[in-house]
Protein backbone atom coordinates (compact mmCIF):
# COMPACT_ATOMS: atom_id res chain seq x y z
CA UNK A 1 0.00 0.00 0.00
CA UNK A 2 1.49 3.41 -0.97
CA UNK A 3 1.39 6.69 1.08
CA UNK A 4 -2.15 8.37 0.18
CA UNK A 5 -1.97 10.77 2.86
CA UNK A 6 1.64 12.64 3.57
CA UNK A 7 0.72 14.09 6.87
CA UNK A 8 -2.69 13.49 9.01
CA UNK A 9 -3.86 15.70 12.01
CA UNK A 10 -6.34 14.40 14.21
CA UNK A 11 -8.77 16.42 16.27
CA UNK A 12 -9.28 14.12 19.52
CA UNK A 13 -7.28 10.38 19.33
CA UNK A 14 -10.26 8.49 21.01
CA UNK A 15 -11.74 5.81 20.13
CA UNK A 16 -12.97 6.95 16.66
CA UNK A 17 -9.79 9.22 15.81
CA UNK A 18 -7.26 6.38 16.77
CA UNK A 19 -8.91 4.17 15.35
CA UNK A 20 -8.84 5.81 12.07
CA UNK A 21 -5.11 6.52 12.72
CA UNK A 22 -4.41 3.16 13.98
CA UNK A 23 -6.00 1.32 10.87
CA UNK A 24 -4.07 4.03 8.22
CA UNK A 25 -0.82 3.28 10.04
CA UNK A 26 -1.23 -0.83 10.06
CA UNK A 27 -2.04 -0.34 5.95
CA UNK A 28 1.27 1.77 5.12
CA UNK A 29 -0.84 4.50 3.62
CA UNK A 30 -0.06 7.60 6.29
CA UNK A 31 3.25 9.37 6.24
CA UNK A 32 2.89 11.39 9.94
CA UNK A 33 0.03 11.46 12.48
CA UNK A 34 0.12 14.43 14.13
CA UNK A 35 -2.65 14.53 16.88
CA UNK A 36 -4.26 17.11 19.01
CA UNK A 37 -6.61 16.34 22.54
CA UNK A 38 -8.00 18.42 24.74
CA UNK A 39 -6.67 15.94 27.39
CA UNK A 40 -2.80 16.21 27.56
CA UNK A 41 -2.95 12.74 29.35
CA UNK A 42 -5.15 10.90 26.59
CA UNK A 43 -2.82 12.57 23.91
CA UNK A 44 0.63 11.32 25.53
CA UNK A 45 -1.70 7.93 25.68
CA UNK A 46 -1.87 7.77 21.89
CA UNK A 47 1.86 8.47 21.53
CA UNK A 48 2.77 6.09 23.59
CA UNK A 49 0.91 3.53 22.05
CA UNK A 50 1.87 4.40 18.62
CA UNK A 51 -1.55 5.73 17.90
CA UNK A 52 0.37 9.37 16.70
CA UNK A 53 3.86 9.94 16.06
CA UNK A 54 3.78 13.37 17.47
CA UNK A 55 1.61 15.48 19.59
CA UNK A 56 1.02 19.26 18.20
CA UNK A 57 1.22 21.99 20.53
CA UNK A 58 -1.94 23.77 18.65
CA UNK A 59 -4.81 23.18 15.90
CA UNK A 60 -1.79 25.80 14.10
CA UNK A 61 1.03 23.56 14.72
CA UNK A 62 -1.51 20.46 14.15
CA UNK A 63 -2.45 21.69 10.75
CA UNK A 64 0.42 22.99 9.53
CA UNK A 65 1.78 20.61 6.39
CA UNK A 66 -1.01 18.63 6.64
CA UNK A 67 -2.80 17.39 3.73
CA UNK A 68 -5.44 15.48 5.25
CA UNK A 69 -7.27 17.26 8.62
CA UNK A 70 -10.02 14.95 10.49
CA UNK A 71 -11.92 16.65 12.87
CA UNK A 72 -12.77 13.29 15.71
CA UNK A 73 -13.62 16.19 18.24
CA UNK A 74 -18.07 16.08 20.16
CA UNK A 75 -19.82 18.84 17.56
CA UNK A 76 -19.66 20.92 20.77
CA UNK A 77 -16.04 22.02 20.32
CA UNK A 78 -16.28 21.67 16.63
CA UNK A 79 -16.60 25.64 15.99
CA UNK A 80 -13.86 26.39 18.02
CA UNK A 81 -11.42 24.13 15.99
CA UNK A 82 -12.32 25.13 12.67
CA UNK A 83 -11.89 28.74 13.37
CA UNK A 84 -8.09 27.56 15.02
CA UNK A 85 -6.83 26.04 12.30
CA UNK A 86 -9.02 27.87 9.16
CA UNK A 87 -5.89 30.88 8.77
CA UNK A 88 -3.08 27.76 8.81
CA UNK A 89 -4.84 25.05 6.74
CA UNK A 90 -2.80 23.96 3.32
CA UNK A 91 -4.91 25.05 0.02
CA UNK A 92 -4.84 21.84 -0.82
CA UNK A 93 -5.94 20.16 2.93
CA UNK A 94 -8.70 17.94 2.88
CA UNK A 95 -11.01 18.31 5.90
CA UNK A 96 -13.53 15.78 7.11
CA UNK A 97 -15.10 14.56 10.34
CA UNK A 98 -16.62 12.17 11.90
CA UNK A 99 -20.09 13.26 13.46
CA UNK A 100 -23.06 11.91 13.73
CA UNK A 101 -25.33 14.12 12.31
CA UNK A 102 -24.14 16.19 8.83
CA UNK A 103 -26.76 19.06 8.52
CA UNK A 104 -25.16 20.91 11.41
CA UNK A 105 -21.63 19.84 10.25
CA UNK A 106 -22.30 21.03 7.05
CA UNK A 107 -23.41 24.40 8.69
CA UNK A 108 -20.36 25.19 10.81
CA UNK A 109 -17.80 24.64 7.54
CA UNK A 110 -20.24 27.03 5.95
CA UNK A 111 -19.25 29.26 8.47
CA UNK A 112 -16.12 28.95 9.53
CA UNK A 113 -13.97 27.14 6.53
CA UNK A 114 -15.95 29.72 3.81
CA UNK A 115 -12.25 29.71 2.02
CA UNK A 116 -11.97 26.24 2.37
CA UNK A 117 -15.52 24.47 1.29
CA UNK A 118 -14.05 22.83 -1.47
CA UNK A 119 -12.33 20.70 0.17
CA UNK A 120 -14.55 19.62 2.85
CA UNK A 121 -15.66 16.48 3.04
CA UNK A 122 -18.47 15.65 5.89
CA UNK A 123 -18.34 12.04 6.79
CA UNK A 124 -20.07 9.47 10.02
CA UNK A 125 -18.52 6.45 10.46
CA UNK A 126 -21.32 3.82 11.67
CA UNK A 127 -19.03 2.06 14.20
CA UNK A 128 -20.02 1.78 18.12
CA UNK A 129 -18.74 3.98 20.72
CA UNK A 130 -19.46 2.89 24.06
CA UNK A 131 -15.40 2.91 24.67
CA UNK A 132 -13.63 6.13 24.80
CA UNK A 133 -9.93 7.30 25.19
CA UNK A 134 -6.89 5.97 23.30
CA UNK A 135 -7.25 3.32 25.05
CA UNK A 136 -10.21 1.68 23.72
CA UNK A 137 -8.74 2.54 19.89
CA UNK A 138 -8.36 -0.30 17.57
CA UNK A 139 -7.15 -1.03 13.85
CA UNK A 140 -10.05 -3.34 12.83
CA UNK A 141 -13.05 -0.83 14.19
CA UNK A 142 -14.14 0.30 11.06
CA UNK A 143 -13.71 -3.00 9.18
CA UNK A 144 -16.79 -4.37 7.06
CA UNK A 145 -19.06 -0.70 8.85
CA UNK A 146 -20.70 1.80 6.83
CA UNK A 147 -19.37 5.06 6.30
CA UNK A 148 -21.25 7.64 4.77
CA UNK A 149 -20.10 10.93 3.02
CA UNK A 150 -22.27 14.01 2.38
CA UNK A 151 -20.19 16.23 0.07
CA UNK A 152 -21.25 19.93 -0.52
CA UNK A 153 -21.93 20.98 -3.48
CA UNK A 154 -18.62 22.62 -3.65
CA UNK A 155 -16.29 19.89 -2.72
CA UNK A 156 -14.16 18.99 -4.97
CA UNK A 157 -14.34 15.38 -6.72
CA UNK A 158 -11.00 14.70 -6.24
CA UNK A 159 -11.48 16.05 -2.25
CA UNK A 160 -14.53 13.40 -1.59
CA UNK A 161 -12.45 10.87 -3.98
CA UNK A 162 -9.19 11.29 -1.05
CA UNK A 163 -11.58 10.37 1.89
CA UNK A 164 -13.50 7.78 0.42
CA UNK A 165 -10.10 5.86 -0.37
CA UNK A 166 -9.08 6.64 3.19
CA UNK A 167 -11.80 5.39 5.01
CA UNK A 168 -12.09 1.61 2.18
CA UNK A 169 -8.22 1.23 3.23
CA UNK A 170 -9.63 0.97 6.93
CA UNK A 171 -12.32 -1.39 5.57
CA UNK A 172 -15.24 0.96 5.65
CA UNK A 173 -18.65 0.45 3.09
CA UNK A 174 -18.21 3.88 2.01
CA UNK A 175 -21.52 5.03 0.93
CA UNK A 176 -22.11 9.04 -0.34
CA UNK A 177 -25.75 10.89 -0.07
CA UNK A 178 -26.94 14.27 0.68
CA UNK A 179 -26.34 15.24 4.32
CA UNK A 180 -30.27 16.19 5.10
CA UNK A 181 -31.09 12.15 3.87
CA UNK A 182 -28.34 11.11 6.18
CA UNK A 183 -30.16 12.70 8.78
CA UNK A 184 -33.29 11.65 7.91
CA UNK A 185 -32.17 7.86 8.05
CA UNK A 186 -29.88 8.06 11.06
CA UNK A 187 -32.89 9.81 12.93
CA UNK A 188 -35.33 6.54 12.23
CA UNK A 189 -32.56 3.60 13.41
CA UNK A 190 -30.02 5.61 15.45
CA UNK A 191 -31.40 8.32 17.22
CA UNK A 192 -34.83 7.38 17.95
CA UNK A 193 -34.05 4.24 19.51
CA UNK A 194 -31.90 6.28 21.79
CA UNK A 195 -34.20 8.06 23.13
CA UNK A 196 -36.46 5.40 23.66
CA UNK A 197 -34.16 3.75 25.93
CA UNK A 198 -33.01 6.04 27.92
CA UNK A 199 -36.88 7.26 28.04
CA UNK A 200 -37.82 3.81 29.43
CA UNK A 201 -35.08 3.47 31.97
CA UNK A 202 -35.36 6.93 33.32
CA UNK A 203 -39.26 6.01 33.85
CA UNK A 204 -38.27 3.44 35.38
CA UNK A 205 -35.82 4.86 37.78
CA UNK A 206 -38.03 7.47 38.79
CA UNK A 207 -40.70 4.86 40.10
CA UNK A 208 -40.76 4.30 44.19
CA UNK A 209 -40.25 0.53 43.69
CA UNK A 210 -37.42 1.23 41.07
CA UNK A 211 -35.31 -1.36 42.83
CA UNK A 212 -37.79 -3.98 42.70
CA UNK A 213 -38.27 -3.48 38.89
CA UNK A 214 -35.09 -3.55 37.86
CA UNK A 215 -34.34 -6.54 39.92
CA UNK A 216 -36.53 -8.46 37.97
CA UNK A 217 -35.22 -6.91 34.60
CA UNK A 218 -33.38 -9.45 32.53
CA UNK A 219 -31.55 -10.39 29.38
CA UNK A 220 -33.91 -8.88 27.13
CA UNK A 221 -34.21 -5.33 28.99
CA UNK A 222 -30.58 -5.41 29.64
CA UNK A 223 -30.18 -5.76 25.24
CA UNK A 224 -33.30 -2.95 24.92
CA UNK A 225 -31.47 -0.85 27.04
CA UNK A 226 -27.83 -0.96 26.57
CA UNK A 227 -27.97 2.34 23.74
CA UNK A 228 -29.15 3.95 27.22
CA UNK A 229 -25.64 3.63 28.64
CA UNK A 230 -24.14 6.05 25.62
CA UNK A 231 -22.70 9.26 26.43
CA UNK A 232 -25.16 11.70 27.94
CA UNK A 233 -23.49 15.37 26.23
CA UNK A 234 -23.13 13.31 22.63
CA UNK A 235 -26.72 12.83 22.70
CA UNK A 236 -27.75 15.71 23.58
CA UNK A 237 -25.88 17.25 20.95
CA UNK A 238 -26.91 14.66 18.27
CA UNK A 239 -30.70 15.66 19.61
CA UNK A 240 -30.52 19.14 19.32
CA UNK A 241 -28.68 18.56 16.14
CA UNK A 242 -31.27 16.84 14.49
CA UNK A 243 -33.89 18.15 16.49
CA UNK A 244 -36.12 18.35 13.65
CA UNK A 245 -36.01 14.89 11.95
CA UNK A 246 -36.02 13.45 15.22
CA UNK A 247 -38.85 15.45 16.49
CA UNK A 248 -40.85 13.95 12.82
CA UNK A 249 -39.91 10.24 14.48
CA UNK A 250 -40.77 10.99 17.59
CA UNK A 251 -44.14 11.94 16.32
CA UNK A 252 -44.73 9.13 13.81
CA UNK A 253 -43.36 6.37 16.53
CA UNK A 254 -46.24 7.82 18.79
CA UNK A 255 -48.61 7.41 16.77
CA UNK A 256 -47.70 3.61 15.76
CA UNK A 257 -47.88 3.28 19.67
CA UNK A 258 -51.52 4.61 20.03
CA UNK A 259 -52.54 2.14 17.08
CA UNK A 260 -51.06 -0.52 19.44
CA UNK A 261 -52.88 0.80 22.19
CA UNK A 262 -55.86 0.87 20.83
CA UNK A 263 -55.68 -2.71 19.37
CA UNK A 264 -54.24 -3.96 22.80
CA UNK A 265 -57.82 -2.03 24.29
CA UNK A 266 -59.90 -3.36 21.87
CA UNK A 267 -58.61 -6.99 22.17
CA UNK A 268 -57.73 -7.10 18.87
CA UNK A 269 -55.46 -9.99 18.45
CA UNK A 270 -55.64 -10.16 14.39
CA UNK A 271 -53.67 -6.76 14.94
CA UNK A 272 -51.47 -7.29 17.47
CA UNK A 273 -50.33 -11.01 15.98
CA UNK A 274 -50.09 -9.14 12.43
CA UNK A 275 -47.80 -6.40 13.98
CA UNK A 276 -45.37 -8.61 15.95
CA UNK A 277 -45.36 -11.34 12.89
CA UNK A 278 -43.97 -8.12 10.24
CA UNK A 279 -41.65 -6.96 12.86
CA UNK A 280 -40.27 -10.43 13.44
CA UNK A 281 -40.21 -11.51 9.82
CA UNK A 282 -38.03 -7.91 8.93
CA UNK A 283 -36.09 -8.18 12.04
CA UNK A 284 -35.12 -11.72 10.85
CA UNK A 285 -34.58 -10.74 7.27
CA UNK A 286 -32.27 -8.02 8.31
CA UNK A 287 -30.22 -9.69 10.61
CA UNK A 288 -30.13 -12.88 9.11
CA UNK A 289 -26.99 -11.38 6.62
CA UNK A 290 -24.45 -10.04 10.01
CA UNK A 291 -24.56 -13.36 11.06
CA UNK A 292 -25.97 -12.27 14.67
CA UNK B 1 -29.11 -35.31 46.40
CA UNK B 2 -32.06 -36.86 47.32
CA UNK B 3 -35.10 -37.28 45.32
CA UNK B 4 -37.90 -34.82 46.11
CA UNK B 5 -40.03 -35.91 42.93
CA UNK B 6 -40.86 -39.63 42.23
CA UNK B 7 -42.50 -38.59 39.48
CA UNK B 8 -42.29 -35.71 37.23
CA UNK B 9 -45.12 -34.98 34.49
CA UNK B 10 -43.91 -32.43 31.89
CA UNK B 11 -46.23 -30.62 29.77
CA UNK B 12 -44.25 -28.92 26.55
CA UNK B 13 -40.64 -30.64 26.52
CA UNK B 14 -39.33 -27.87 24.97
CA UNK B 15 -36.34 -25.10 25.97
CA UNK B 16 -38.58 -24.59 29.06
CA UNK B 17 -39.78 -27.70 30.48
CA UNK B 18 -36.91 -30.01 28.80
CA UNK B 19 -34.30 -27.54 30.87
CA UNK B 20 -36.16 -27.88 33.83
CA UNK B 21 -36.39 -31.94 33.46
CA UNK B 22 -32.23 -32.03 32.68
CA UNK B 23 -31.62 -29.58 35.36
CA UNK B 24 -33.56 -31.86 38.20
CA UNK B 25 -32.31 -35.12 36.55
CA UNK B 26 -28.61 -34.27 36.72
CA UNK B 27 -28.83 -33.40 40.50
CA UNK B 28 -30.69 -36.77 41.17
CA UNK B 29 -33.54 -35.15 42.44
CA UNK B 30 -35.99 -36.71 40.25
CA UNK B 31 -37.26 -40.47 40.26
CA UNK B 32 -39.00 -40.64 36.99
CA UNK B 33 -39.90 -37.38 34.25
CA UNK B 34 -42.76 -38.16 31.67
CA UNK B 35 -42.97 -36.02 29.10
CA UNK B 36 -46.52 -34.86 26.59
CA UNK B 37 -46.16 -32.69 23.76
CA UNK B 38 -48.29 -31.55 21.04
CA UNK B 39 -45.73 -32.69 18.58
CA UNK B 40 -44.45 -36.17 18.56
CA UNK B 41 -41.07 -35.60 17.17
CA UNK B 42 -40.68 -33.33 19.95
CA UNK B 43 -41.54 -35.60 22.42
CA UNK B 44 -39.34 -38.19 20.85
CA UNK B 45 -36.54 -36.17 20.18
CA UNK B 46 -37.06 -35.53 24.20
CA UNK B 47 -36.70 -39.06 24.37
CA UNK B 48 -33.90 -40.05 22.44
CA UNK B 49 -31.72 -36.90 24.43
CA UNK B 50 -32.95 -38.26 27.33
CA UNK B 51 -34.76 -35.34 29.00
CA UNK B 52 -38.17 -37.33 29.45
CA UNK B 53 -37.91 -41.06 30.76
CA UNK B 54 -40.99 -42.18 29.18
CA UNK B 55 -43.54 -40.45 26.65
CA UNK B 56 -47.06 -40.31 27.43
CA UNK B 57 -49.52 -41.32 25.56
CA UNK B 58 -52.66 -38.38 27.01
CA UNK B 59 -52.88 -35.90 30.07
CA UNK B 60 -54.27 -38.93 32.07
CA UNK B 61 -51.27 -41.34 31.99
CA UNK B 62 -48.37 -38.59 32.24
CA UNK B 63 -50.16 -37.36 35.35
CA UNK B 64 -51.13 -40.75 36.89
CA UNK B 65 -48.86 -41.60 39.78
CA UNK B 66 -47.17 -37.90 39.42
CA UNK B 67 -46.17 -35.93 42.39
CA UNK B 68 -45.38 -32.42 40.17
CA UNK B 69 -47.07 -31.67 37.15
CA UNK B 70 -45.32 -29.15 35.55
CA UNK B 71 -47.84 -26.97 32.64
CA UNK B 72 -44.95 -25.57 30.29
CA UNK B 73 -47.49 -25.44 27.45
CA UNK B 74 -48.16 -21.78 26.09
CA UNK B 75 -51.08 -20.18 28.11
CA UNK B 76 -53.57 -21.01 25.27
CA UNK B 77 -53.59 -24.10 25.89
CA UNK B 78 -53.19 -24.62 29.22
CA UNK B 79 -57.11 -24.39 29.75
CA UNK B 80 -57.34 -27.63 27.47
CA UNK B 81 -54.99 -29.52 29.59
CA UNK B 82 -55.95 -28.44 33.18
CA UNK B 83 -59.34 -30.08 31.75
CA UNK B 84 -57.74 -32.97 30.58
CA UNK B 85 -56.18 -33.61 33.56
CA UNK B 86 -57.94 -32.64 36.70
CA UNK B 87 -59.88 -36.20 37.21
CA UNK B 88 -56.20 -37.57 37.47
CA UNK B 89 -54.41 -35.94 39.61
CA UNK B 90 -53.33 -37.63 42.82
CA UNK B 91 -54.34 -35.50 45.82
CA UNK B 92 -50.82 -34.95 46.62
CA UNK B 93 -49.72 -33.79 43.27
CA UNK B 94 -48.63 -30.38 42.86
CA UNK B 95 -49.36 -28.51 40.05
CA UNK B 96 -47.51 -25.73 39.08
CA UNK B 97 -46.36 -23.79 35.47
CA UNK B 98 -44.07 -21.49 34.01
CA UNK B 99 -46.27 -18.68 32.09
CA UNK B 100 -44.96 -15.52 31.55
CA UNK B 101 -47.89 -13.74 32.69
CA UNK B 102 -49.50 -14.62 36.10
CA UNK B 103 -53.18 -13.42 37.15
CA UNK B 104 -54.53 -15.28 33.99
CA UNK B 105 -53.05 -18.74 35.28
CA UNK B 106 -54.59 -18.41 38.46
CA UNK B 107 -57.93 -17.71 36.66
CA UNK B 108 -57.32 -21.09 35.08
CA UNK B 109 -56.52 -22.86 38.23
CA UNK B 110 -59.74 -20.96 39.71
CA UNK B 111 -61.52 -22.45 36.78
CA UNK B 112 -60.59 -25.73 36.10
CA UNK B 113 -58.59 -27.37 39.13
CA UNK B 114 -61.35 -25.99 41.33
CA UNK B 115 -60.84 -28.90 43.40
CA UNK B 116 -56.92 -29.08 43.73
CA UNK B 117 -56.05 -25.48 44.41
CA UNK B 118 -54.57 -25.93 47.44
CA UNK B 119 -51.58 -27.92 45.53
CA UNK B 120 -51.44 -25.33 42.96
CA UNK B 121 -48.49 -22.62 42.50
CA UNK B 122 -47.98 -20.64 39.77
CA UNK B 123 -44.10 -19.76 39.01
CA UNK B 124 -42.66 -17.61 36.25
CA UNK B 125 -39.08 -18.73 35.62
CA UNK B 126 -36.95 -15.49 34.37
CA UNK B 127 -34.82 -16.91 31.35
CA UNK B 128 -34.46 -16.19 27.97
CA UNK B 129 -37.01 -18.34 25.41
CA UNK B 130 -35.06 -17.31 22.16
CA UNK B 131 -34.96 -20.71 20.91
CA UNK B 132 -37.22 -23.52 21.53
CA UNK B 133 -37.80 -27.45 21.42
CA UNK B 134 -36.27 -29.86 23.02
CA UNK B 135 -33.01 -29.27 21.22
CA UNK B 136 -32.60 -26.15 23.16
CA UNK B 137 -32.94 -27.48 26.49
CA UNK B 138 -29.93 -27.55 28.53
CA UNK B 139 -29.24 -28.42 32.61
CA UNK B 140 -27.77 -24.77 33.37
CA UNK B 141 -30.91 -22.46 31.72
CA UNK B 142 -31.72 -21.60 35.39
CA UNK B 143 -28.43 -21.38 36.89
CA UNK B 144 -28.54 -17.64 38.92
CA UNK B 145 -31.99 -16.50 37.49
CA UNK B 146 -34.99 -15.60 38.88
CA UNK B 147 -38.02 -17.52 39.65
CA UNK B 148 -41.10 -15.80 40.74
CA UNK B 149 -43.58 -17.74 42.48
CA UNK B 150 -47.17 -16.50 43.20
CA UNK B 151 -48.83 -18.89 45.39
CA UNK B 152 -53.09 -18.23 45.83
CA UNK B 153 -54.49 -17.73 48.85
CA UNK B 154 -55.74 -21.79 49.33
CA UNK B 155 -52.15 -22.95 48.17
CA UNK B 156 -50.90 -24.69 51.19
CA UNK B 157 -47.20 -23.78 52.39
CA UNK B 158 -45.98 -27.29 51.88
CA UNK B 159 -47.11 -26.99 48.06
CA UNK B 160 -45.65 -24.24 47.17
CA UNK B 161 -42.18 -24.88 49.20
CA UNK B 162 -41.25 -28.02 47.16
CA UNK B 163 -41.58 -26.08 44.01
CA UNK B 164 -39.38 -23.45 45.60
CA UNK B 165 -37.05 -26.42 46.27
CA UNK B 166 -37.23 -27.65 43.00
CA UNK B 167 -36.60 -25.09 41.61
CA UNK B 168 -34.00 -24.08 43.64
CA UNK B 169 -32.32 -27.14 43.14
CA UNK B 170 -31.76 -25.78 39.22
CA UNK B 171 -30.16 -23.15 40.79
CA UNK B 172 -32.68 -20.43 40.47
CA UNK B 173 -33.42 -17.48 43.03
CA UNK B 174 -36.92 -17.89 44.59
CA UNK B 175 -39.13 -15.09 45.01
CA UNK B 176 -42.55 -14.80 46.10
CA UNK B 177 -45.18 -12.04 45.38
CA UNK B 178 -48.88 -12.06 44.87
CA UNK B 179 -50.29 -12.66 40.85
CA UNK B 180 -51.03 -8.71 40.52
CA UNK B 181 -47.66 -7.82 42.12
CA UNK B 182 -45.67 -9.99 39.56
CA UNK B 183 -47.83 -8.89 36.61
CA UNK B 184 -47.22 -5.05 37.27
CA UNK B 185 -43.20 -5.41 37.69
CA UNK B 186 -43.69 -7.57 34.26
CA UNK B 187 -45.74 -4.96 32.23
CA UNK B 188 -42.66 -2.56 32.85
CA UNK B 189 -39.50 -4.43 32.66
CA UNK B 190 -40.56 -7.25 30.25
CA UNK B 191 -43.96 -7.03 28.42
CA UNK B 192 -43.87 -2.94 27.08
CA UNK B 193 -40.00 -2.96 25.99
CA UNK B 194 -41.05 -6.20 23.85
CA UNK B 195 -44.22 -3.72 22.29
CA UNK B 196 -41.45 -1.25 21.89
CA UNK B 197 -39.02 -2.42 20.29
CA UNK B 198 -42.10 -4.94 17.89
CA UNK B 199 -43.50 -0.77 17.24
CA UNK B 200 -39.87 0.73 16.24
CA UNK B 201 -39.43 -2.76 13.61
CA UNK B 202 -42.54 -2.53 12.29
CA UNK B 203 -42.81 0.91 11.94
CA UNK B 204 -39.57 1.13 9.89
CA UNK B 205 -40.87 -2.06 7.77
CA UNK B 206 -43.78 -0.03 6.84
CA UNK B 207 -41.69 2.88 5.09
CA UNK B 208 -40.81 3.50 1.48
CA UNK B 209 -37.31 3.34 2.11
CA UNK B 210 -37.31 0.21 4.62
CA UNK B 211 -34.23 -1.48 2.86
CA UNK B 212 -32.46 1.61 2.63
CA UNK B 213 -33.19 2.13 6.61
CA UNK B 214 -31.96 -1.51 7.87
CA UNK B 215 -28.68 -0.69 5.54
CA UNK B 216 -27.63 1.74 7.78
CA UNK B 217 -29.12 0.55 11.03
CA UNK B 218 -26.13 -0.77 13.16
CA UNK B 219 -24.75 -2.67 16.30
CA UNK B 220 -27.45 -0.31 18.67
CA UNK B 221 -30.59 -0.72 16.95
CA UNK B 222 -29.49 -4.77 16.58
CA UNK B 223 -29.39 -5.28 20.32
CA UNK B 224 -32.44 -2.28 20.87
CA UNK B 225 -34.65 -4.84 18.62
CA UNK B 226 -33.39 -8.01 19.63
CA UNK B 227 -36.63 -8.97 21.20
CA UNK B 228 -39.03 -8.07 18.14
CA UNK B 229 -37.58 -11.01 17.05
CA UNK B 230 -39.63 -13.46 19.94
CA UNK B 231 -42.29 -15.76 19.05
CA UNK B 232 -45.54 -13.20 17.98
CA UNK B 233 -48.08 -16.06 18.98
CA UNK B 234 -46.31 -15.91 22.41
CA UNK B 235 -45.98 -12.13 22.56
CA UNK B 236 -49.69 -11.65 21.72
CA UNK B 237 -50.99 -14.09 24.39
CA UNK B 238 -48.41 -11.97 27.05
CA UNK B 239 -50.18 -8.67 25.92
CA UNK B 240 -53.94 -9.59 26.15
CA UNK B 241 -52.68 -11.28 29.58
CA UNK B 242 -51.25 -8.67 30.93
CA UNK B 243 -53.55 -6.00 29.30
CA UNK B 244 -54.60 -3.77 31.61
CA UNK B 245 -50.87 -3.66 33.60
CA UNK B 246 -49.52 -3.04 29.92
CA UNK B 247 -52.06 -0.43 28.85
CA UNK B 248 -51.05 1.48 32.17
CA UNK B 249 -47.20 1.37 31.04
CA UNK B 250 -47.74 2.10 27.25
CA UNK B 251 -49.67 4.79 28.59
CA UNK B 252 -46.53 6.17 31.41
CA UNK B 253 -44.26 5.98 28.51
CA UNK B 254 -46.44 7.91 25.98
CA UNK B 255 -46.18 10.58 28.44
CA UNK B 256 -42.93 10.05 29.36
CA UNK B 257 -42.15 10.59 25.28
CA UNK B 258 -44.39 13.39 25.03
CA UNK B 259 -41.69 14.99 28.00
CA UNK B 260 -39.01 14.49 26.00
CA UNK B 261 -40.54 15.40 22.72
CA UNK B 262 -41.28 18.98 24.62
CA UNK B 263 -37.87 19.58 25.77
CA UNK B 264 -36.70 18.82 22.20
CA UNK B 265 -39.07 21.05 20.65
CA UNK B 266 -37.84 23.68 23.35
CA UNK B 267 -34.12 23.15 22.78
CA UNK B 268 -34.07 22.49 26.27
CA UNK B 269 -30.81 21.11 26.83
CA UNK B 270 -30.58 20.79 30.54
CA UNK B 271 -33.74 18.71 30.32
CA UNK B 272 -32.28 16.53 27.50
CA UNK B 273 -29.13 16.00 29.66
CA UNK B 274 -30.65 15.68 33.08
CA UNK B 275 -33.07 12.35 31.55
CA UNK B 276 -30.17 11.28 29.89
CA UNK B 277 -27.55 11.17 32.68
CA UNK B 278 -30.30 9.76 35.03
CA UNK B 279 -31.12 6.76 32.67
CA UNK B 280 -27.32 6.18 32.35
CA UNK B 281 -26.52 5.78 36.03
CA UNK B 282 -29.42 4.12 36.55
CA UNK B 283 -28.63 1.07 34.15
CA UNK B 284 -24.84 1.55 34.95
CA UNK B 285 -25.73 0.92 38.59
CA UNK B 286 -28.26 -2.26 37.90
CA UNK B 287 -26.07 -3.60 34.89
CA UNK B 288 -22.92 -3.45 37.30
CA UNK B 289 -23.62 -6.87 39.18
CA UNK B 290 -24.48 -8.83 36.03
CA UNK B 291 -21.03 -8.44 34.57
CA UNK B 292 -22.17 -7.45 31.17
Amino acid sequence: MSEIISRLAVFGVGLIGGSLALALKRAGAVGEVVGVDRSIENLQLARDLGIIDRAATDAADAVTGADMVVLAVPVGQMAAVMRAMAPYLSPHAVVTDVGSTKQDVVALMQQHLVAHLDHCVPAHPIAGAELSGATAARADLYLAKKLVLTPLAQTRPDATSKVATMWQICGAQVRTMSAPEHDAIFAAVSHLPHLLAYALVDMIAQRDNAAQLFEFAASGFRDFTRIAGSDPEMWRDIALANRSALLAELQAYQAQLARLAGALEQHDSAALIGLFSRARQARQDWAAPINE
